[in-house]
């Protein structure tokens, strides 16, 4: 499964009234505590992969990123299963990987089309939106329609922000 | 959570009579079977941990299991969680994870006080029985309850068996 995905900095207060105006339908609201995980045997900072443990709403999942396909967009190999997220980060402490860092976000969803809009307000960050498709293949196409639709909004491909919550995150500390 | 386990050889027909005679309950019959993987940064064959996704019945789980920390028993720290097995297995072999062997198994499950007996018939191996306590401590006590236990059956310490199903299977190969 592909993850067709761009993320820019965008203002909520506007996009939602757009969002809304061009029926966009809304999903709900999340509230994330992203726990990252580095590898013994390589650097995820280097290979551009990423581990995760998304406690969501008292649920959890484990996610594997694998690097980046596309230089235009965040696309990229996912693979996601819901966990015991205790027991889970028990054994990948107990396999030699350890905590790169922790993301908290708060994150409305709506759907619109084929797409998956997320607005995100990141602890310390500030206001994103990410844009996404799930797809078995054609990268280009459905990165095409998704900067179409961030046009909408006054988004272009230079806005397009390719660096993860949690590099940024590291970033800031 | 420790898992306090000792393993044995041992016809299951006679055992059966046994266990129903001092009042065991019957669990239930599992159909296990378990994929094992070794790790890109260092031999489980070596460190005596192990790292599996058993499909039962149906529904997956990932369990890891540290080295053994007792030389009479099969002891170690264990932790486990359901999961998505395919989507895990794939994780796994992304992270550089690789398959190491897989353990096809009918498993009888009684319980007996505090004691999960298991009465194991391996693909390729032959019957078994596995005896465990889970506990937070006193691995000396809980090992003496159960080879005590495991007299009821003419099995003495002698008869215990640390090496794993997968080793055998192994082995065998």
């Amino acid at each position: 499964m592909l993850e067709i995905e761009v993320k820019a900095r965008a203002d909520h207060l506007q996009l939602k009234e757009q969002l809304s105006v061009m029926g966009a339908v809304f999903v709900g609201v999340q509230h994330h505590c992203d726990t990252y995980f580095n590898a013994p045997h390589r650097d995820f900072a280097t290979t551009d992969e990423a581990l995760r443990i998304r406690s969501v709403n008292g649920r959890s999942v484990m996610t594997y990123k694998g690097k980046k396909l596309d230089t235009l967009s965040k696309t990229r190999e996912e693979f996601e299963t819901e966990v015991d997220g205790g027991t889970t980060r028990s054994i990948l402490l107990a396999l030699g990987f350890y905590e790169s860092g922790i993301v908290r976000k708060t994150r409305e969803v709506y759907k619109y089309e084929n797409m998956t809009i997320c607005l995100d307000k990141v602890e310390g960050l500030g206001e994103f939106m990410e844009v996404e498709i799930g797809a078995e293949s054609d990268i280009e196409g459905h990165r095409k329609q998704i900067f179409l639709f961030l046009e909408k909004f006054g988004i272009g491909e230079e806005d397009s922000i390719r660096t993860s919550y949690l590099e940024m995150v590291l970033e800031k500390q």
